[in-house]
């Protein structure tokens, strides 16, 4: 049988408890479909700062680097400010591992109800394909003439032409293998007037290798409103660092599933194993209450299972969270009463 | 009787329809409030541009510079690319006269459908104050590795001391005045990890200066969220350059009124006069046709005259657009089959 091993960061907050749930159901899926999993369970979070004064050890990545994926819960926890924890796990573990795609779905589900009027469910579905390693995201900056009037910071945005071919690359294969076939790109050329004319012009010269795809493109502003007023229009749409971050978001707020949205960060080549997390974060909020959704952590295992060859599995998990969604149980965020570890008990179940 | 003299560049497509009547509205309200306007028209647009090589003359802005406002329909049209016709027109507008404050409201009116399920007029009201002269807007940046497959561009952002606490102040001073005395910041501090911890450390410091006013901040992804789940959170949003770009269309989209939108772009010493346009654009797809929606030239007009002392005036201005709205007559994008002098006419007889 086959073992995967998989290195287990469940992280802060909500993490811990979502974590065993997603670990549940990818156990119950693999019983069915004959696969198994070896879990390497690594305590890197915010308290394992607060001990050890780094979110996780010097050797860290080298560690899971052979591993087949990450399973990630949610980093970040008050008392340790975000550029800390994020800085110091997530982020590199998205560079290093030139996890340079983050592939997020935006689809109305079942049960779910959305913030939109007169939507339903096989209305919304669509990709989100966000560029996850360079861009606005960068290291390169800083403060100059600090503590005078005329002190001022600066940050430097950086797409290069590998970075930016690649991920239109991934959207427009991702949009080949769909029906409508249809990829619309994020940009800002009219007022981001030096990168943003490049990210147009690369995607042009891209879209010109697919020459059956179709291709839309609209400003920022302007595309995100068009997410809320006419999001049955999109079918792939490919962003920088930011706006990706930005729309895959939006687009599940807009249907009313960013409690419950998956995320992952794909390294396509299989060269480092890549990582799949809820889009939600460790909501202190709420976190040791027992009471989170664990369905964003399920449903990015799905996502997990589909990249490592396992289709038929992860439609299983996506068919049986639609079931649960829709015949409950349901925790108080989708207004039902059931705890974290019911709901993850029957969608393993639903398996 | 006052008379004010105003800059009017109608621009392109469909601004040189609705530029009229907002001329009509603003010239009946005069008459009833007692005074006047000298309408001084510039022809500069991608029209212009075709003719004479550049979007103004080069001391364009040396013949509007003492006039008491700008009034501006929409720049940018096919054939001219847009870092052309706007970084040729608007954004110097901007720049030299120091209008460094973008101001929009997010409002929801009578008689106009919102895509939001369940929000009725009331429910959504506050205003996007965005950052209008520097952060990602910048000329700084270029290309490296031309031709090759190491190309790559950058562009850097910037947030100076100046440019980021005047901004903040406005938005706090704007709260005073309002009813819930709440401001909320638009930030990226966890991804953008250089630039916007120093926006949020500014937005500390300025917000101690307004011990009553109430503050939020959220990171940009999850805020384009809560304008979609949770808009009526808000009172005054306060961003950068980009970041109140896209949120001043994102919540006009959620009210359902990005096409009737107004916009401001003020210097707040009025040491240059500020200018005031709709937040739709120039319209190419229906230009022509005389059926464009007057009412978001009408509505910058009546934030013109409140930059200009005339509250009441400004008032009476909104309140005649609001009846319209709701009791017609309406253009099609409305549900109407109106013109669009057929809608002036009436906003400017219900005053
Ligand atoms: C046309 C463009 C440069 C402009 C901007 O981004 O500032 C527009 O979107 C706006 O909001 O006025
Ligand atoms: C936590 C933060 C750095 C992160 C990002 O912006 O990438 C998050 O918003 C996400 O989308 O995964």
């Amino acid at each position: 049988m086959k073992t995967y091993r998989i290195a287990v960061v469940a992280g802060d907050g909500i993490g811990n408890e979502v974590m065993p749930e997603g670990i549940r159901v990818l156990d119950a899926v693999g019983r069915k479909y004959g696969f198994g999993f070896h879990w390497d369970e690594k305590p890197w979070s915010c308290e394992y700062y607060a001990k050890h004064g780094h979110m996780m050890p010097a050797d860290g990545l080298a560690q899971i680097r052979n591993h087949d994926a990450i399973y990630l819960g949610a980093v970040g926890f008050p008392g340790v400010p975000d550029h800390v924890s994020l800085w110091g796990l997530l982020i590199p573990i998205r560079r290093e591992f030139q996890q340079y795609v983050n592939l997020r779905p935006v689809r109305l589900m079942p049960g779910v109800p959305s913030p939109l009027a007169n939507r339903k469910p096989g209305d919304i579905d669509f990709w989100v394909v966000r560029e996850n390693n360079e861009g606005e995201y960068s290291s390169i900056g800083g403060k100059m003439y600090a503590g005078l009037e005329s002190e001022f910071v600066t940050q430097l945005t950086i797409l290069s032409k590998k970075g930016t071919d690649r991920i239109m690359r991934f959207a427009f294969e991702l949009a080949k293998k769909r029906k409508r076939k249809h990829v619309t790109s994020a940009t800002k050329s009219n007022g981001i007037a030096i990168t943003m004319p490049y990210w147009d012009e690369r995607f042009k010269a891209i879209s010109a290798e697919y020459p059956d795809i179709k291709t839309s493109s609209y400003h920022i502003d302007i595309l995100t409103a068009h997410f809320v007023q006419h999001p049955d229009w999109f079918d792939v749409v490919v962003g920088t660092n930011l706006f990706g971050d930005i729309l895959s978001d939006l687009g599940p707020a807009c249907t009313g599933t960013i409690g419950i949205a998956p995320g992952a960060n794909i390294n396509p080549e299989k060269e480092f194993p890549s990582c799949f997390e809820p889009v939600h974060g460790s909501a202190p909020d709420i976190a040791g209450k027992g009471i989170a959704n664990p369905i964003g952590q399920i449903w990015s295992g799905a996502m997990m299972l589909d990249h490592l060859g396992h289709g038929d599995a992860s439609d299983a998990i996506v068919a049986a969270i639609e079931k649960v969604l829709k015949d409950g149980p349901r925790t108080r965020d989708m207004g039902g009463t059931a705890n974290t570890v019911e709901v993850g008990k029957a969608i393993a179940a639903a398996i």
